[in-house]
């Protein structure tokens, strides 16, 4: 319990990669998706490369009779990621799983953790909540069969929920914690720094207005400086120029105009 | 990759626990709490030993003045375990870094992360969507301002999601993964199954018509015999008759006979 262990590996690991997630929307396969396109490590994108068996092939493992194989138990959705013999879900799980694989985390120590209470922070406010303000009655119900209590949560998420968030994440860049540079947490980059990159972008894309009002706000410097810092990453900024990044649409961050205010 | 490690072992480590939460609910915290106690690992619990300082020290790790210490970036909210010098938040981050250390999970290899993966869709679907379903608008919002949204919210919940979880549990228990016994995964008791007791738990108190009706459909009966069997632990039941069990009330799992339903 010493100052944070920043020691890391790639390890020799010749197993393919596989991520199993929705085609067509960026979504939580995203949050996966930066960590291998950052670390310039391979990987087989089903929703890219299964053609039309990609959403059958996500819809295999979320199936009622499936029941995981021989060394895995069932998982509940997507992500998956597959690594030779391996499944999991759980996005969070994937992360903590594959960063110190990729460079992107230490291998051990305090420091696992306490990236891994960051991220969840991180996923709960800019994921989780953000889905609720246009589903916040049912996931199974369309958006038009909710909109009047969308509007509801989304005014509070804009005025509650989003600063409050924004003020945390503010705080671990102001901890002793978060080094020199413009990273969470040490000084070098870590998954946390990418997966913050993904949230701040896909709930600008949600409420244009109220994250360009706390952007000029200035509270949150270091948020968006390193939002900027990760979009200039040399392997992220081809990416996300590239046919491989998909475009926002109806998955977890949409844009309803009504919903969005400064 | 071959088959479940259920290598355990209990850490030398001298340094005292403490868990900090909100006195006079059983709430998350309690997700931590039988971790200790059915270990028979001591631990200083503040929402029953700070007396009038309970709240104020919660308080103090929230407080947006609050930027962590030399060696800890900020917590986001409780529960809090402190380690020696170690602090931590986010519930399945503690859950992640005690249950090894408290012979309650593997500490390495891919049973670490099937058992995340577990752990964190059980917390979604039985901590995370319970709480949604009073307060569907506003955690700043009282449930009394909010009913209507509540009413819906929860109709969905006891009719799918509900079934939906219970379900994706049953999968597991059928799975090659869970071994020969009572358990979620291998053929040792682990976290996992402490987590799915409480969370059954709390639900049923919470929806006692709409439990009972899916524990009486035999289609969850690994589910519930589980249940039964982690209630039966001998440190488990000493530590639910105890007065360290907090009686349930306005924190997560809240009875409201409106919302609930057969």
């Amino acid at each position: 319990m010493s100052t944070p262990d920043t020691k890391r590996l790639k390890t020799n690991d010749d197993a393919p990669y596989e991520l199993v997630y929705w085609p067509g929307i960026p979504g939580r396969g995203e949050l996966i998706r930066l960590l291998f396109e950052e670390a310039g490590v391979p990987y087989n994108d089903t929703a890219k490369t299964a053609g039309s068996k990609a959403v059958p092939t996500v819809l295999g493992y979320m199936s009622p009779d499936n029941t995981g194989d021989a060394t895995n138990p069932p998982v509940f959705a997507p992500p998956v990621l597959k690594h030779g013999d391996l499944i999991l879900n759980q996005t969070p799980n994937i992360l903590l799983y594959l960063a110190p694989k990729l460079g992107l985390a230490p291998t051990e120590g305090d420091a696992v953790f306490h990236l891994n209470g960051i991220v969840l922070t991180i996923l709960d406010g800019f994921v989780g909540e953000v889905h609720e303000t246009h589903h916040p009655i049912a996931t199974s119900l369309a958006y038009e069969d909710q909109k009047p209590e969308a509007k509801k949560r989304s005014e509070r998420f804009v005025n509650e929920r989003l600063p409050k968030y924004l003020g945390y994440v503010q705080r671990v860049f102001d901890a002793k914690t978060s080094g020199h540079g413009p990273w969470l947490y040490g000084d070098k980059l870590s998954y946390a720094d990418l997966v913050l990159f993904q949230c701040i972008d896909g709930t600008q894309y949600a409420f244009p207005k109220a994250v360009g009002r706390l952007r000029e706000s200035g509270k949150y410097g270091s948020v968006f400086k390193l939002y900027d810092a990760v979009k200039e990453r040399p392997n992220v900024k081809e990416y996300l120029g590239s046919d491989r990044r998909s475009a926002y649409a109806d998955g977890i961050w949409r844009h309803y105009p009504e919903l969005d205010q400064e």
